[in-house]
């Protein structure tokens, strides 16, 4: 008799139906410091940011967010701004999502308070950030319009730089492109119903 | 009088229409090696692997290769490989595309040869490797179905470790992991006009 395997349905899930009931944002991100002390950067960084409106997550594969799109946002940049180092080399990948067909309401925090809680310990904050990002709203036939409205947005702030091959690459302040991707955000719940996002960004990169 | 913007457009694109013609698929990757010679490391991988068979671009963004699907899973496996070192702990992380309408048939190569150019190089090259990744379909109803079963193939490989949220999580040799994403686009190319994934892979991540 062989092993019944447990393969994956994402349940009764269908494209426009979101499997979670209550508006969470999933942040995936991973930071690579390209230093010998990289542990040291990246577990002080998580230590230092305040993490209490957000559902959190660590393991080798890097960390998750759950929560409230303002609080996932502010909690990463936070993480990157605290792992920031004037002489070290490091990139910051990223994965938003949301709307998934197979999300489930579970694995989160949804904060009542308005301000997320970093904003107040970041506002000083400034780096240069280079940037290439992707976006995929999915289950929609008119995506590629959506894209371009949401790119030409990037041109009117003067973060846009270029079109890469698969993606755009920004050029901007650290708060800058996060307020960016923020404005992105609630253009694409307003639009799409499930849509995931990857963002790259490199700090320091040699010359 | 303002100034004209530049704004983007994608071209008279229409989902369902791949913008080039020809069969060229793109991978945007970025190696990070967690050492202080990370540029020795990354610039060494570059220089020893043979990319006769890709067109190639390097900037402080990472590289692409745009070429056959073999060829350029080949390059990059190979520079992942020529990189690796057992004691430093190295993310690759990498976008692979297919089918954009806003693509075009310029920046490629499409080799002739059967044989991808450096797989006779690594066949004897092997070490773990974690990974998460995440596919998107584009324009089609039936996307979550389509990654369902994807993604169960990988559990029949023994493979699959979990689903995260928002990607899946996989384990396994190198060799074993691009084997299978070469079947993954195959079957990509087979059943979706327009697709996108993202995969990142982690070596020796400490406990």
């Amino acid at each position: 008799m062989s092993e019944k395997k447990e393969y994956v349905t994402y349940g009764s899930c269908c494209p426009g139906t979101p499997g979670a009931k209550k508006d969470i944002t999933t942040c995936n991100f991973m930071l690579a410091p390209m230093a010998g002390n990289f542990e040291e950067i990246i577990l002080g960084a998580l230590k230092k940011l305040d993490t209490s409106h957000v559902w959190t997550h660590t393991d080798r594969m890097g960390t998750v967010y759950r929560g409230r799109m303002e609080d996932v946002l502010d909690a990463v940049m936070a993480c990157f701004a605290y792992a920031y180092r004037p002489d070290v080399h490091m990139t910051l990948e990223m994965n938003l999502s949301h709307g998934c067909p197979g999300d489930h309401d579970a694995d989160f925090v949804l904060s009542e308070e308005a301000k997320p809680a970093n904003e107040e310990g970041l506002k000083n904050v400034h780096f240069p950030v280079d940037c290439r990002w992707e976006l995929y709203p999915l289950g929609s036939d008119d995506y590629m319009k959506g894209i371009a409205d949401i790119v030409n947005h990037s041109i009117d702030l003067g973060l846009y730089k270029e079109t890469g091959h698969g993606g755009t690459i920004l050029h901007g302040d650290v708060h800058e492109l996060f307020d960016y991707f923020r404005w992105v955000f609630g253009q694409c719940k307003a639009n799409f119903s499930h849509f995931a996002m990857e963002i790259t960004m490199v700090v320091n990169a040699p010359d």
